[in-house]
């Protein structure tokens, strides 16, 4: 019998039957009638999912991609900017905006900690405020996730426009992109939207545009303007990844009929029950064990267990594909996704499977109790 | 009975069944080894295709996303640059390399008209050289394919790097990157390598590289230095979109299973057949009437028809999607698309479509006499 997989990763992540249908039904014209329902559709439930007013732009890219249209669209060289950093994806926005020439303040974190609004309204009055404020909503390399409500109200009292890496975060925990302030949103298919890898996506404030006028960086597929001007007539400027959008578009509805606020208390009792399942166990989690932390969980590798075996162990021998650490965490920590097409029984599936590798690397695990940990912290009500 | 449909567009093309069962397989993780096997054997085959030994660097975006790439990684601001342009796309070079700052010397043709290489010879002549010389293969807007080897060479004796748009052209008309001296070869997904669009590709000569690591313009997504050094560890810098890379994989696997000389050979073949229905039905070509414009024929909307009418009644009541003239030929012309998936029934139903939809336009056009013309051209041997 062919062995099964399971996807366990926090992106991509797994994606159901219905959108892998979309994906592969007969290519149509971009600019014909079929499409153009199905993009008009697409870009308003992007609205909805990002709780915003404003335009949605739509890229054929990677979620670094529509981040980067954010970097390009609001900074010039020299321009002062403040990143937020605590993990892998923060680096890569420090890296991407230094690439682009701005004068850039580093608010940085150990891996793993949670940023303090405190640090960021004291470096800003220092400062004397910056153009722009980046901050990642879910640091998907740590499992944190910052408050980015907070964050943003400092950083738009101080003058800056807002920019919200909520690749990992969006449709997976709360984000309230128009009421907390934040510019743009931006994120991709391939996460909690339960669409492969291939689109890109960020939301833009009127703020936000009128910044995107004045900054001089080049840019053609990532400009903004042409973006919203194209999408305005749903005529695209340039050939998008006509499946990807289709299939994006069934999994909005997917997630818009189970609802966004069900949606999110699914992943809260997918977090708490993975949590309570690794600890249940006697491993040590290296993710905040929190609600909001709900996005992946991180653990630590136990001592004696090389993480890269334990890893290839359950992928190659048990089908279970987890994720390691990035950086400076390779090899300290693995990782589970529980973000978009996931239930119960994935959980219990990655903790029999992380149970199962331990045994079998020697280390020290409490058997049989995780995943009945997990089924009871799963059973309770999401609010007391 | 629902409808069936036709897309006999050049772009998006028609994706074979096997294509499309690739892009609806469960997502694999883009660092595990079921993808990394894909990958490799995806960027070799883009090597084979693209006719050179050096990388072809892959990018989860559009063919004007790859062009992008060639521009952010080849000029600086201020740099002399050539652009050859006799159609759209031609123009959106000019206005790509414009926006990036580049002092841009236009070669500049009718649309319709094809280079000349007298002409680019004298422009460079005249201007003392250029850093780089930016041409178009297929001019997917009007149906001509330009002499890019004669072009090319020019280029590459005044010292200029040369970048060739091979979006439309790669796979259907033969081009030789490392033979005629092209340093970059763009192209995407969506042509006539058979596969959904959402991939670009840029082929990069040593040359190429070098002149990358002395450009100022910022680039993150679209940097190619990046990019390789991520490809040779088959570990893209940032998440490819899976499925079409898996999905441009079988594709090419099915051309050069083929045979790239049998691809070309079947392309000239129907080319002539459209051509001759064409001509038979009493129409008048817009596109050359030469084996080398294989890639779409563009026909003039005879007197007295509606463009728009005409397509939309195609579309809408017959299911063929046909598409019109871009730009300045808004109106003036229609296309009918024959690179990737196509075959002589294509070609026959895109002509008897086109008759019937004619003469429900009252327009005056030889009956019956299309299909059997095509039949004919096409049975004819490609050499004589």
């Amino acid at each position: 019998m062919p062995e099964k997989r399971y996807l366990l990763t926090p992106g991509p992540t797994p994606v159901p039957p219905e959108v892998l249908s979309a994906l592969a039904q007969p290519v149509v014209h971009h600019r014909g009638p079929d499409f153009k329902r199905a993009y008009a559709e697409c870009l308003e439930r992007l609205q909805t999912v990002t709780r915003t007013e404003h335009d949605v732009l739509l890229f054929s890219t990677s979620g670094t991609g529509a981040f980067e249209s954010a970097v390009a669209n609001l900074t010039s060289p020299r321009d002062r900017v403040v990143v937020v950093s605590a993990g892998y994806f923060g680096e890569r926005w420090i890296e991407m905006t230094k690439a682009f020439g701005a004068d850039v303040l580093e608010l940085r974190y150990e891996w793993g900690e949670t940023p303090e609004p405190d640090d960021l309204r004291t470096l800003l009055a220092a400062a004397g405020g910056a153009s722009v404020v980046y901050l990642t909503h879910s640091e998907t390399s740590t499992g944190v996730v910052a408050d980015v409500e907070s964050l943003a109200a400092l950083a738009k009292d101080a003058g800056a426009i807002v920019v919200v890496d909520a690749v990992s975060s969006l449709g997976a925990v709360p984000l309230e992109t128009d009421e907390w302030g934040i510019d743009v949103t931006v994120a991709g298919s391939q996460k909690a939207l339960m669409t492969p890898p291939g689109l890109g996506f960020a939301s833009a404030s009127p703020a936000a545009f009128a910044a995107a006028e004045h900054a001089t960086t080049p840019r053609f597929v990532f400009d903004w303007e042409r973006t919203r001007a194209g999408q305005e007539k749903l005529d695209a400027p340039v050939t998008l990844a006509v499946p990807l959008v289709l299939a994006l578009n069934v999994a909005l509805g997917m997630i818009l009929e189970e609802g966004l606020e069900a949606t999110f208390d699914r992943h809260v009792r997918l977090g708490r029950a993975c949590r309570a399942g690794v600890k249940a166990m006697g491993l040590e989690l290296f993710s905040p064990d929190e609600d909001r932390a709900s996005v992946v969980t991180a653990i630590r590798v136990p001592d004696g267990v090389d993480a890269d075996e334990l890893l290839l162990n359950l992928r190659d021998r048990h089908g279970i594909q987890l994720i390691g650490g990035q950086g400076a965490l390779k090899g300290k920590i693995f990782r589970i996704g529980h973000i978009g097409w996931f239930d119960l029984f994935d959980i219990t599936t990655a903790l029999a499977g992380v149970e199962l590798a331990l045994l079998e690397a020697g280390a020290d695990v409490e058997r049989g109790v995780a995943v009945s940990a997990a089924l009871e912290a799963h059973a309770a009500p999401v609010r007391a």
